[in-house]
């Protein structure tokens, strides 16, 4: 099989060689000339073979938008675009429908396992047609871990599903990263009484209840800087956490932990808070108490 | 009526000025001899007339226990300790217990109202048997606001009563006062929108939903300083939110406005976070994700 | 001055009566015939002086699109048209464009008092032009609690942040609501220790920190039902709390509060919880823990 | 190595079968008769080689208390009583000067892996001095998971240590079950896109972020019963989640996600919530909103 790939960034590189490997042929398009395979985009359509499958891999948001434009003058009836980034689902409807009247089919697959994906294969939850998935599930195949295909492979539904099931998965991601990090402030905070922080993690690999693979990272962490002295408490987040929040208002559906965590990254990357300020003042406004003030 | 006054900081020289004005004799002990009517506990004991009342206004925890034990050889079978400060209401028990057997009685009383209350008046919830509250009223009576006495005052209901309904009512007060915070920094975040967010803050003092006390003190505070630019987002809490959640774990009450405002305050004065560092630490492990050095 | 008022609802029945007892011509046109003073909007257009001053008083969302769509046509060039319901404040823009090209003037007014507006008055948060805010400022003076305008009257900025203001009011209200909430549900489950709960929460009326409009009405409630014996758990939500939570996604501002008082309305309304049959299941997984079986 | 194990229920019954098949002997002790090895807990020590090692295995509190009290005038200098029970940590101290007095050493052994232990081993954290920890080793091997032992074992630190991590162990697992029953609901809510929710946690088993055992087990339980239409929502807890957020509270530690988890189970609980009645009152006296009335 042969398909085109447009992005080649970090994980669009780690995913061409992971494909390569297993057989398959990948054609690569970037804006960088210096990591492309082809000068345009019109040369990666000409490269494939009728129909074509063409991987986009690009920043979701206006990038997405507009290499798919850019693709849908060039495509025909029969070839397929699968937008692996993070778009939100309800953008794939808008790209479904952008590329619909020529005939040309779209597919949405969320992929999760960051940098490890190379050596361990991606979980893949795809949205979209039965007919284009089956034609093109060598390239799931090649992608996903070893393993049984249901264990690391899901078709979840219509156009939309599969960026939907990637969204719900990186808010659970926040809630179990920041269910961790809370342990580990108390564990750390309490050297008196734990005198192996890193051990204590190291030793909840095997057999307990918390045992997972954001664990066995937290351990390897933990072995490069046992102090985390080399790291800022500041943390990003993407897209998907606050859309989880979102859907989560429009569905009714509460989701206590998983808003937390997207709150407690937000207050990570504040200098100071206006809220906490608010609170500070008010304190000082009925009690007197002191307010530490500004240098 | 006279009474005794231990603890003449802040709040104890303001309820003795209150109590003053509305005829209550008051003398005051205090360690500083240079606002003390009297030289020792002894002294203060001994100028008061049979049966005695003595109110303890001093920081709850080991000195108000010092204070009581003090004075528990000193009184007499009929008298009463009042004790005003923000104990535990755990506490209560015990010195209740330690009065006891010499025919003391103690009271607990919940204050609240901050440096306003000599002006304002105290809102008093008391904890104690009817007798002696009934034989104190006058001092009640003074403390309180004006008005209709059930709206400033309340008797809770045994010894610990008082203590326990000021450890909610300042549960209660933490989430209120995040609760504006989260709206202020909201409204101050979008200031391309809201042109004058001290004159929303004024505006919501009549008629709206969310007027209150705490409200005004904020307009207050936003007049006085309105960007808090002279403030720092550093919050201190003292014990009753603490043990509001305590107690609500011990009664299976959920709380998460009262232990969301709690752990607000906790954030608010750390420099650093051991929890997101350990969240940036895991991000960088998948994800590769750069994370901010520690210059 | 004469304004026409569209929707005589609850809200804008008890508007209507406030405006005319303090000297403002109201003409209501309302899809009811019985309540209606005009049988059409054409109607109710063409009995108001120019330049023209209608309030819209009409559920948010398709209810006041289609009111001011088919206002649109009917105005002429000066016209103010006035939304005073709970819009967002992005279809506030929406509105404003629509009406711009005829030169018909749009202005958003949050209105806050609930049924008790029409004695106290209602806090207005209004966006719109400086100009037209001046001409109808007898119609806000109306509206408005006794007191200064600016303890109940804000001008927040242009076009969408009155509603801006109110949606974030409402955030707001949410958590206070919550707060106690909690505290009372605290109170209530120690009845062992808290004899007097209604009591408890009366005296906090005068002098305490905690002292609002909202604890007044909860006193009020709980004098027509101390057990809250007649009322089911079951509380329903608007739109401004959930706009709020994503406004504040949308802008990284952390709402811990807010949303944890939102979640708790939409768990109230659930027969049974999907999230914690997950939760049963795992902890009969691993521990083997009897689950509770559906009859 | 001979050891003697006093309670059989079905942890103990277990880690006996595991020790057993490991090679070591066991002389069981329960108050069941029929499960008993012996008729007496002095028959037991009878029974022991000295240096004795008895571990406990029955449920914290005060049947963990009256066994080590029954114990003591039983054993002699150089014994040595293991805890494995989920005793908090503070206990252990009590137990151990308890102990002290006689030369019996004590020892707090945190346990994880509920009723898959028998087949994959134990994750052990434990609390005691480094001779007795050696001494015992080739018990904790035994009962650990097959792989390197400090991905199974780790001397936390001295006594308490071990139930120390093992509560912090407890209170993650609370988050991490709540984060994946929260994806559950929003998916489960969205059945209208999400075709095979079953499918898509399988899917997350391999190559993603989220991969973990609880996971596994997650995807177990929806095999089973794919609706969960055989369980109610309704979720105990035992006390390590409760004592890690009071040991939180303690050290200022933010703990938003460990204590939303509880809060839930909390909810989940109730037949109906005070709080929600409070807020359902609040909103009919301000806004004539409709209660739902107890029939």
């Amino acid at each position: 099989m042969h398909i085109g790939l447009i992005g080649l960034g970090r994980m669009g590189n780690n995913m061409r060689a992971r494909l390569e490997k297993k057989g398959i042929e990948v054609t690569g398009y970037d804006t960088n000339p210096a990591v492309s395979d082809v000068a345009t985009l019109a040369d990666l359509v000409a490269a494939l073979p009728a129909p074509r499958t063409v991987w986009v891999m690009v920043p979701a948001g206006q990038i997405t938008d507009s290499v798919i434009s850019d693709l849908e003058p060039l495509l025909e009836k029969g070839d397929l675009v699968i937008d692996g980034g993070n778009s939100k689902f309800t953008e794939d409807f808008a790209h479904a429908a952008l590329l619909a009247p020529k005939g040309v089919d779209f597919m949405d697959a969320g992929v999760s396992g960051g940098i490890w994906g190379l050596e361990n294969g991606y979980g893949l939850m795809v949205g979209g047609s039965k007919e284009q998935i089956e034609r093109v599930m060598p390239v799931f195949d090649a992608l996903r871990p070893e393993g049984p295909r249901d264990e690391g492979f899901v078709h979840v539904g219509e156009v939309g599903a599969g960026h939907y099931a990637k969204m719900v998965h990186n808010g659970i991601e926040y809630a179990l990263m920041q269910a961790y990090a809370e342990g580990y402030e108390l564990l750390d905070t309490r050297k008196d009484i734990i005198k192996d922080v890193t051990g204590t993690f190291k030793a909840w690999q095997r057999g307990t209840v918390v045992r997972s693979w954001l664990l066995d990272l937290l351990v390897r962490a933990l072995e490069e800087d046992p102090e985390f002295e080399h790291i800022e408490g500041f943390v990003q987040d993407s897209g998907e956490g606050r859309w989880t929040i979102e859907e989560a208002l429009n569905n009714a559906v509460p989701v206590p932990t998983i808003s937390a965590s997207i709150f407690a990254r937000f207050v990570s990357r504040q200098d100071d808070s206006p809220a906490m300020k608010a609170v500070a003042a008010l304190r000082n406004q009925f009690g007197g108490h002191a307010v530490k003030a500004v240098d």
